[in-house]
Parts: C-alpha cells; sequence; structure tokens
C-alpha cells in the first residue's frame, strides 16, 4: 500500500563501533520526513540499538545519504537534542545520551519537548546556577501567610487584582528598598511583574524600545538579551573593564538604553565603580537615555557594607530599577518588580491601562504578610549567614585543592562564582566533571560575541548546595584537572 | 550622653600636601566602626575634602593612629575600593580615584499616580464584568490545596520550576480538555502562562506575527487586540454576522493567523455555525494559516450541550488552543494554557529556551491538587447552576422591567449580556445608572472602528452579583429609561 520511498543505509562509526541507518522514510505520508527521522532515531536510542556515547554521523553526512533536505536532518537533530536524546559537543561532533528511560512508551506521534534538560545521569554535585538554599526555609510561616492571605477579606480572590500590584505588596517593596538599598520611592511607583523577564518586556513596552539600540554588559546576562531581541530591540554588546562596562563604548554609542548590573556584575562579578556610576548617570542626562538597573542579588553581600544602588544616586530620574524575589526568597514566587522614575508614570498609565497583572494576587499578597511579620529579614539575614559560609568553602576548596591551576574571578557576593581554567578548555573541564558526577556550567551562553574569549570559564552556582557537597564537588573536579 | 572614645588624628600626604584624619567613631553606636570609617571617609571625599590623587594612609598606619583592630580599617577600605572612592595600585598604596560628581537636583518631586481608578462614589450594584461568585467558593479546600503543595516534596520551591509548566497541572489540563472541550492533546503540548495576554504574546513569537496581519472579530476582546499591536501585528477586524464573523472577509485578506472566540463571541455572544468553523479549519489548511480559538467560559453554557471546541475538528493542526482559569476557577490565581499543535512545538522549544516560567509554581501545583481532588469538577457544576440562576434572574429582570425599550443580544451563556438600548444612548443610560448607584459599562473599547454603532450597547457582567442585587439594579436601570 504505502510505498517506502527512502530507503536508505549509513554507517557512523564511534571508536571501533558500527552502527548502520537505515531509516525508513516515507515522502507521501502525511507525517513530515523530518519527524519520521526523529521517530525512528528515537526509537533506535529508545530499543538500545543506539547506544550511549556513540557519535552520529554528521547533519552533511546524513543530508546527502538519506537524498533529503538539510532541513529534514536539522530539525530531527534539534528536536532529539531538545529532548535529550543527543548532545551536540562543540568541535567534536553530535552524540548519543546517556538517557534514563521512561516507563511507559505509548505510540504516539506527538513531539514530546523536555523543556528543562535535567542531568539525568549519575550526577552527585550539581553546581547549577539560580537554585536556593532549602534547609533553612520557613516553610511553616509561608504556608501560613498563604493561607492567612485567602483568609484576609477576601473579596479580592473573585477579582483581577490591581493592575499594578497590590497595593500591600508595593507598599512593602517600598518600605524594604528604602532601608535595605537607598531607593527613595512610593508604593505607586512600583510595578509588580511575574519575573525580570516580564519587566524587560514591560521597559519595551513602556520606552518604544522596537528598533532602537540597547546597550548590554558583554558578557551580561542571556535570558534579558533574548526578551531585549523578541522585542525588536538591537543589542550593543559593551566590553567589560575592570571596574564595570566601558564608558567610551557607550559614550560613542547612539543607544537610548543600558542595561546594568552595578552591584555585582553578571555574570563575571564586579561591582560598577562610582565613578563610572556618575559617568554613566551623566550620559544619561545629557542624552535623555535611560538606565536599566537590575539589582538582582544585592542582598548577598559578604564583605564591606552593602554597595549602595545606582538608582539611589539618580536625581533625574533616567534609572529604572528592577529587583526580584527569585534570589532573595524564592524563585518559585516567581515575583519581581520594577521602580519607574516619576516622569515615566503618565506613559506608564497609558500603555499598560489594557494589561492586566499577571502576579497571582494571593502570591503577592502572602508575600506582603511575609514582609510585614519580618519573616523576610530575618530569612535574608539566616541566609546571607548562610550564603557567606558556603562562599567561604567554596573559595577555600578551590585554594586547596585547585591552587593555581585555576583564579578566581569577581567580587565577594551574590549565588555564582566564575574561574578562569588554565592549562584545559573549561568545555573539557564540564565534560570530565560530569563523567564523575560533578556538574559545573560554561558561562559562555552569556556572551553575545560568539568569538570571545570565553572558554576558559565555567560557573559554579552553590546557593543549592551543602557545604559537604560543595567540598565533595570541588574535589572531584580537582581530580580533573591536568 | 554618648561617650565619643575615639577623636584621632592622622596626617596623611600625597606630594606636598598634608591631609588631617579625624573621623569620629564611637563604639557605643550600634552601627559597626567599620562602617562609621567608611562613611567619614566618603563624605570626606565627597565634600571634596579628600580629593583625587590623593595617597591614603596605609591600613597598618591608620590601625595603629585610629587604635582600632586591622579588620576595622581593611573592611572601610575594601567598601570604599568596591564603591569606586578608593583605588588600590600594586606595590605604591591606596588613593583617592577620579570621581565625577552629579549634578544635585534636590526638591523630591515624585508624581504618585494611581493606576486603578476604582468609583469612589455611593455605587449600590456595580454589573462589571470579569468578577466572579464568591459565596459558594470552596475556600478551605483551596486553602489545604496551597499548603499541601508547599508540603509535598518541595524541591521545586527551590527552583525555577519547568519552563513549560509544572507538569502535573499540564497532565490534568489534558485529561479536563479530553473530557470536557473533546480536545485531544498531550502534556507536552500544553503551555502555561500568567493569562490569556501572555498566552497572546507567546503566540506573536512563536508564529513571528512581527509585521504581520491578524484577524479579529469587530467588536471583540480589546485586551487581546492591544496586545498583538503592541507585538508590532497590523489588526484586521471582520465584520460579524449573525452565526459568527464574516468568512468572505478572512478569504480575501491575508492575514497570518486569525484570533476568533467561537464557543461565545466575545461581547456580542453568538456561536460560530458549524460550516463557518469548518471554512475557517479549510482556510488555514490551505494557506498555511493559523487559527487562534479562545475558549475562555465555555464552562458556562445553560441551555443545551457544551459547543465542542473548534480545535476538537481540527485534523492537521492548525488551531491553536487558548484556555483560563479565570472564569472556571479564580480570576486571581492568573492561570491560562495555550494547546500548541504538535508541529509547532519545535518552534516552541527553539523560541521559549531561554524564557523562564511566569507563574508560581505553587499555584500551579496548589491548582493541580485541585483538580486531581475532583474539587474543580465539582466547583464547575455548582457554579454553573449558580450562574445559571443568575443569568434567568437577569434576563427575567429585564423582560419585566425594561420590556421592549431594550433589546438582549446575544447567546444564552457566559458571565454578561450585552442589551441594545432604545430611545436613549447607551452613555446617557450609564451616566443616568451612575447617579442613581447603579454602575453599567459601554462596550465600546471592544469596537476597534471607532465610527461603528456601538453607542446603543450596554454590558452588564453578573458573574460577582447576587440574584437580590440583579433585580435590584435591573429595576434602578429601568427606573433611567425615558
Amino acid at each position: 500500500m504505502m510505498k517506502v520511498t527512502e530507503i536508505k543505509s549509513l554507517i557512523g562509526t564511534v571508536g571501533g563501533l558500527k552502527v548502520e541507518f537505515t531509516p525508513f522514510l516515507n515522502r507521501e505520508l502525511p507525517e513530515p520526513l523530518y519527524s519520521q527521522l526523529y521517530q525512528w532515531i528515537k526509537k533506535e536510542i529508545e530499543d538500545d540499538r543506539l547506544l550511549p556515547g556513540m557519535k552520529m554521523p554528521s547533519i552533511r553526512q546524513l543530508t546527502t545519504h538519506l537524498k533529503v533536505s538539510r532541513n529534514t536532518v536539522e530539525s530531527a537533530y534539534q528536536q532529539l537534542q531538545a529532548e535529550g536524546y543527543l548532545e551536540s559537543i562543540a568541535k567534536s561532533g553530535i552524540w548519543v545520551a546517556e538517557i534514563e528511560k521512561p516507563s511507559l512508551q505509548p505510540e504516539d506521534k506527538i513531539h514530546a519537548v523536555k523543556s528543562d534538560c535535567k542531568p539525568s545521569s549519575n550526577v552527585v554535585v550539581d553546581f547549577e546556577y539560580g537554585n536556593v538554599d532549602l534547609d533553612k526555609f520557613p516553610v511553616k510561616q509561608w504556608k501560613k501567610c498563604l493561607t492567612d492571605a485567602v483568609d484576609q477579606e477576601n473579596n479580592w480572590l473573585f477579582e483581577y487584582g490591581e493592575k499594578q500590584g497590590e497595593f500591600e505588596l508595593r507598599r512593602e517593596i517600598a518600605n524594604y528598598l528604602l532601608q535595605s538599598r537607598g531607593v527613595r520611592c512610593k508604593p505607586e511607583q512600583i510595578v509588580i511583574t511575574s519575573g525580570t523577564q516580564s519587566s524587560i518586556a514591560l521597559i519595551c513596552r513602556l520606552l518604544e524600545l522596537r528598533e532602537e539600540h540597547v546597550a548590554m554588559e558583554e558578557p551580561g546576562y542571556s535570558g534579558v538579551r533574548t526578551v531585549f531581541e523578541d522585542q525588536g530591540c538591537y543589542i550593543e554588546p559593551v566590553p567589560l573593564e575592570k571596574d564595570g562596562l566601558s564608558m567610551e563604548h557607550i559614550q560613542s554609542s547612539r543607544v537610548k538604553a543600558v542595561y546594568v548590573t552595578p552591584s555585582h556584575q553578571f555574570p563575571i562579578g564586579m561591582v560598577l565603580s562610582i565613578s563610572k556610576r556618575i559617568q554613566l548617570l551623566k550620559w544619561a542626562y545629557q542624552t535623555g537615555g535611560y538606565i536599566i538597573e537590575d539589582d538582582y542579588d544585592s542582598e548577598f553581600r559578604y564583605r564591606g557594607q552593602p554597595i549602595p544602588s545606582l538608582k539611589s544616586l539618580d536625581e533625574e530620574e533616567n534609572v529604572i530599577y528592577l529587583g526580584t524575589f527569585s534570589k532573595s526568597f524564592l524563585p518559585s514566587v516567581r515575583l519581581s518588580y520594577i521602580v519607574l522614575p516619576p516622569s515615566l508614570m503618565i506613559q506608564y498609565s497609558q500603555k499598560s491601562k489594557d494589561y492586566n497583572q499577571s502576579v497571582s494576587p494571593i502570591i503577592q499578597r502572602a508575600m506582603s504578610l511575609f514582609i510585614q511579620s519580618g519573616e523576610f529579614e530575618r530569612h535574608i539575614r539566616r541566609m546571607r549567614k548562610l550564603y557567606q559560609r558556603k562562599h567561604q568553602a567554596l573559595l577555600k576548596s578551590i585554594e586547596e585543592q585547585m591552587g593555581t591551576k585555576v583564579e578566581i574571578v569577581g567580587e565577594k557576593s551574590g549565588l555564582h562564582i566564575l574561574l578562569k581554567v588554565k592549562g584545559v578548555k573549561g568545555s573539557e573541564l564540564i565534560e570530565n566533571g560530569l563523567e564523575k558526577g560533578v556538574k559545573v556550567y560554561s558561562p559562555s551562553r552569556f556572551w553575545m560575541n560568539p568569538n570571545a574569549k570565553r572558554n576558559s570559564y565555567i560557573m559554579l552556582g552553590f546557593g543549592g548546595l551543602s557545604i559537604e557537597d560543595i567540598e565533595k564537588g570541588v574535589g572531584i573536579l580537582a581530580s580533573c584537572l591536568p
């Protein structure tokens, strides 16, 4: 019945192993070719005919052998990579990945896309960035705030909530910012968002940044860069100097806004110097440009006083301040905020009047109860001490076990460090570490310029790890160094 | 009262310059000494008493002179260096750095802008659309789900959550959609969003709709139209006929996507006929266009069987289905979802890999527990009956008290109705009603074309009102008619 038009064979090899490729691809099926190819390879992997560690034929090889378009092979490979069946290793090729088999295998043409590729192998210590500590978290108090919020005079439960965010929470944030960050603002200037990415999207709309140039530190937070790009901005990557982004670069550019992380540059870690802060403000005042200050982890500074925010120096309302509860509280509350200069409030109310608030008022009100009760401040103090101990343990382990083979980059704050490794490529260290059960990360996605010398860096997040695991992990990693 | 224990003087020199150090350090203040020292030096620099290019006393010198610990001086210097006030030059010493001063603009000029203008007058009955009923809401069960969610094996609390949304919730939604809306889909196709507006923004990115034409019913949901416009789409308003949007109009257009509310046109209320549904699908298959089906309130249909979704007829994966918990559960959960066709999953995973999920996993997991427990289904059944009674009471009151002076527009479903008023302008009736304490709304913002004959309509939402209030409100409104 069905005419099978494509039966091809290709030999792929890894080491001494030979693997035969004979996918049945039928152009007359409604299912597109890439999908058939994807299904076939997936099945080969699931049935253990293609084994972890085998190298796949290159896209070019497979394109030629199957007489299909490059697109077909690329799409199939991309899907398989997205789902974790294949792994692409730079300058090495595409490999069959180590996977755990799911228990159920229903026949189905739906391409299950795994959004998060969690390590499926035997990872013992995972230096993933973004996780926070769970041992000291006041679960009981937080649950009480959640239920107390629902128990409050609760008409608001049945409404969409204030567009700008619940007033109670904005008031608590305004108090907090004044005390801890030197930011003077009214609740009326604060907008609640469901994360820094949502904050950026809102700012793009507010400042009408489409088709405009926006400066970002290079390297910088890729999650923010993606949003700017998706909103139609042109990114100007600004090189970093020892004391932060190059002001000459900014001054000679025609950017309308600059996104910066002055308290703790992400991911490198320096502090923007006071003279550059002032130059940056002057630039903004002279050109009418805006500074978007992302103060993502300023709560966790382990030596000296907290660095005052750039916003606290702003006297002409050109700094838009971004904060988040993801680091200081829980990533899973998905709660961030923007402090807008008063001069932007009219535009804000015009451009946002048709938008509903996207954070559940339940979460917002629970958070404001949590802050009101003093629990938030206690939590931050507790966590600062805890993270400080972890940070010290990490630095000490690295010094003791890795010595001069690595260099620790950046300031003494935050929930991650960068290491510059010597005598071996970062990617090799990452691979070798993984084999021994330690997961560290490449910060390469934070560079916009693909030619940047970034391959010597590895990134270690430590927020979610115990001191024991930190020491163990560094020990294993050290054993992977030449 | 306070005993000043440390008044020291130290002469630092640079070149020929002499500088006197007389910091007041008070051990009895709660502020630590290093911080006092830091503050003092900072002020000296800011007030031009310590000038750029001056060499600071060494740590050792200052320690001895101030009779404080080395740590105190070190910490103060480190902080000042981190902030760029001082500069350490290897083998030379510590120097006051070159900084530029911002120009001063002292007076506080915060323009408080209130975003939500709630009526402050004596409104007795408010027919606002969007609110839901609060009397029958299972507050206790919902609170239990919130705390149970936090109590679950809760590592996820300390992470950002699955980018696509928590798997548990997506699985519950897939089951629910199959049973109640005839939509066959896998959890892998579902994306959780923080509201229909977020869903639309995601779809714009996914389908690359910037600079593309998108069709919308005229009138249609303005909250969605705004998002399309803000994402750079050109809106084609499509006139409505008795059985839904004009297919001729669609067929002669060059739109890439059509946004429709087939089960219950918003705000007019008709159902898209089966023949138009099929024509619309055919149009999509032939042109490769996409249909965005917003099934916002399909749970509440009071006569006959539920209208099957348009998605349930889609055989070639051209319908993107949107659902929400805002009507069926609570607006304040800010929880909506998209069902993507499998063929779009590759694009989705490519274009969304850098985006964090914006809905708190706490809310998502509570919701999935609520559905799992059967409470959600019970809640919908209960609400459907309740809303049906309210709907009947509303229609009956209108018939009895307003008679032929108005015409009820639209199908017998949902949480709002439109009235076409005769002999008086809608806007006048709204004004006169407000004077007597009844708030009804103009649906005019739902029309894109300002010349549309929309001034004869008024809109009444009834979800959040009691039957008593409904009758009272209609009575007062009737007394405003000529």
